[in-house]
């Protein structure tokens, strides 16, 4: 039998509203102190023995015994012959997919990754150069949970950027290779593929190895070793954001279908137990009607064991008092994913402050921007949308200033500089600015 | 009598040379287990005590004991009258880099920091809304490094991005106060401040206190305590980069006269022993006249104890072959500030891939960058520029990726989302795709 799903009742107006949501909310990721401490000693035994470290984690972690790293790398035709391999419909979507994912991403760095400079009236330029990363690293996960469109959503933005090497690593225990992943590397331009997975692999990418070449920055999903190792060789190696349980909040004014709702709900607690998803709405019959479609729904859906322990554990329904106050909790929530699920959604989009993708709209499930509406589905988690952003090209560009001082600026910056570094006490940066000064 | 300062002669001809130049370059930011373990507990201490505990920090650390958290916060008058009170050359030099900066970060969040969409063929809607930072944390060092350009160049990007709350700390040993930093703040729009320093003030930042409100974010630069803290917190709020030491990197083709490059050089090696300056020349002789140029002014300069340890210790200047060569050894390098002391800079800048700041012609010296030029002072070290960013405007902004799906494209996309959700085993995802396809 089905286990009931039951996310937590909440009224905005119940006396213990507070600290209610706020226990619901509640998540933090514990460091194990015992991974901490074996992610240290993977991470400094790679990086003082390179490859053959590699190959002995691979084979004790993943049973996957060779002789040498280059058994581990899949060359561009392994890639291409599993695309072809693909039936038709997938090898169709994954094209579909990955050329709207590239479109957005180009549009993205038209608007917010090209240089620009400008002149000021002492003819002194000013500006910055945007440059894309040398080589990146890109982490996916292996074994049960594998996701081609992550592989897609991590690589396309780094082509875009005009990255040049971009090295894929994915653990694949006992030897078994995901035929879609490998695809999806194909199609995202990846450069170079090892079959490593592990702190081991976020070392190899980090120190490199003699085989896998060191790469600027490591991004992509892992588990709790993985996490921990791209924290450690953070500083020596960009990392993205590392990622907590997945959310979604949907903003419902109750004219979506209520089914569609109760499924948007599902596809996010479909992803494991520790996802959380959250309606808030101010409408109570139509919370009760989507209660009653998670009911109805939730016993045809084949990981209706996961769903139900995620929406019981961590959902939740919650009535407000107005569409606007909704918006504030969501606020305060700053979700992964917000849908507004509203006749008027463009009404509500301006009072939403922090979210790591908006979806408009009752036509907008999540589902679609996850996978090929062309936005990136790598966004912020827990809380992070308040100061962070989606993966995006930004990620694997950088930005050098440009200064060119006329001899007519110097005259001007130069006695503005020496009396502020004399102010610091930095007399060879006021001698540096005074030199430029015509006598 | 002044201790001479000899940097390391290098030539790229000589056959150890990459050696010898590693090791030259070799530095790593040692974590002092100690460190780590004190800021550990006063960080636990703060987020459970909270301005308490802070009390009793400030008056263990900073011999300042005061009776409550309100009598460590600065108002708006206070800093007002700190302004107020500098000498009219200080006020309009404050007032006029204050005024240079922001017009920069002006024009960087018209280049890169607007929201952007468009509607595809189908009607679909996709794009980015960019929104500040709610709230921002500024440390700001205290004691004997205090350093008003730094107030300027964290709070103005963060006011020009419109952070409304821009909380800064800094602290006051004995409660001595910094005039100009308090200037600096009243200039740069700082909102609130408080005299308090070390791991306890990036504590109250992350965590909020009783008094001290809860940022999104922490910015600026402090010792290692204040370093490992903020390593700590990264996570709950967002952190800059962690500096290492300050780095130049200068570029000669023997055009720019020789005591310019040489003052140059001392501005960086100032700042500490750690700190280190590079010269990169095609030209032998140029490179001794740079030297003889050292030996004459040295001891004119107040620094100049920590500048012959620091030129000696850290310093290079390089023989190479070409420019060409001078460009490639640099890129390999990413210096956080580099010059072009060269007749022809525009010639050279597209072959420099990696720096935080390029400063292009004879005139443009780094101190001008430092103070007033325009762009951001705060630059990535430690080789980080391979994929990291000057501060800028967008530390200060997040992005949400907006997606708002028409009927008509619901139908495209829907196809192609249920095909990969199929393969990638998620069937909730897949069946909240094909609920909104027309039967």
């Amino acid at each position: 039998m089905t286990p009931a799903a039951q996310p937590l009742r909440l009224s905005t107006a119940q006396p213990d509203f507070e600290s209610a949501f706020q226990a619901r909310l509640h998540w933090s990721a514990d460091t194990d102190a015992e991974v901490e401490q074996r992610v240290a000693s993977i991470l400094a035994d790679v990086a003082a023995r390179g490859d053959a470290a590699v190959l002995e984690y691979t084979a004790r972690f993943d049973q996957l015994q060779v002789a040498s790293m280059a058994e581990l790398e899949l060359s561009q035709g392994e890639l291409k012959a599993a695309f072809d391999s693909l039936p038709a419909p997938q090898r169709d979507a994954l094209e579909q997919a990955t050329a709207r994912v590239r479109t957005y991403h180009e549009a993205q760095k038209r608007a917010a990754g090209e240089s620009w400079s400008y002149r000021d009236a002492d003819g002194t330029l000013l500006g910055q150069k945007v440059t894309p990363l040398d080589r990146v690293g890109i982490y996916v996960p292996g074994g049960k949970a594998a996701y081609p469109s992550s592989v897609l959503m991590n690589a396309l933005p780094a082509r875009v950027a005009g990255v040049e090497d971009i090295v894929m690593v994915v653990p694949t225990p006992r030897g078994e290779k995901n035929a879609l992943v490998l695809a999806a590397a194909w199609l995202g331009g990846v450069t170079r593929a090892f079959c490593v997975g592990g702190a081991q692999a976020v070392a190899a990418l980090a120190y490199g190895t003699a085989t896998v070449p060191r790469v600027d920055k490591i991004t992509g999903p892992g588990n709790a070793y993985v996490a921990s190792a791209k924290r450690r060789v953070f500083g020596q190696v960009g990392i993205d954001m590392i990622a907590g349980p997945s959310e979604i909040l949907v903003l419902a004014d109750g004219s979506t279908p209520a089914d569609w709702v109760a499924m948007d709900l599902f596809s996010q607690a479909e992803h494991d137990e520790l996802a959380q998803s959250i309606l808030l709405s101010p409408d109570a019959t139509y919370i009760e009607r989507v209660q009653a479609e998670i009911d109805r729904l939730l016993p045809q859906m084949p990981r209706a064991g996961i769903i139900a322990r995620s929406l019981s554990g961590r959902g939740a329904l919650i009535h407000t008092r107005s569409m606007e106050e909704a918006c504030e909790i969501s606020n305060r929530i700053a979700p992964e994913h917000l849908e507004i699920a509203s006749a008027e959604p463009q009404r509500w989009e301006p009072l939403l402050r922090h979210a790591g993708a908006i979806f408009l709209g009752a036509f907008t499930s999540e589902s679609l921007g996850d996978y090929c509406a062309g936005p990136n589905h790598v966004l912020p988690t827990s809380r992070t949308a308040r100061f962070s952003s989606p993966l995006g090209v930004y990620d694997f560009q950088k930005r050098s200033s440009l200064i060119e001082v006329s001899e007519q600026g110097a005259q001007v910056l130069g006695r503005i500089a020496s009396v502020l570094a004399h102010g610091e006490g930095l007399q060879a940066h006021a001698r540096a600015a005074e030199m430029r000064l015509k006598p």
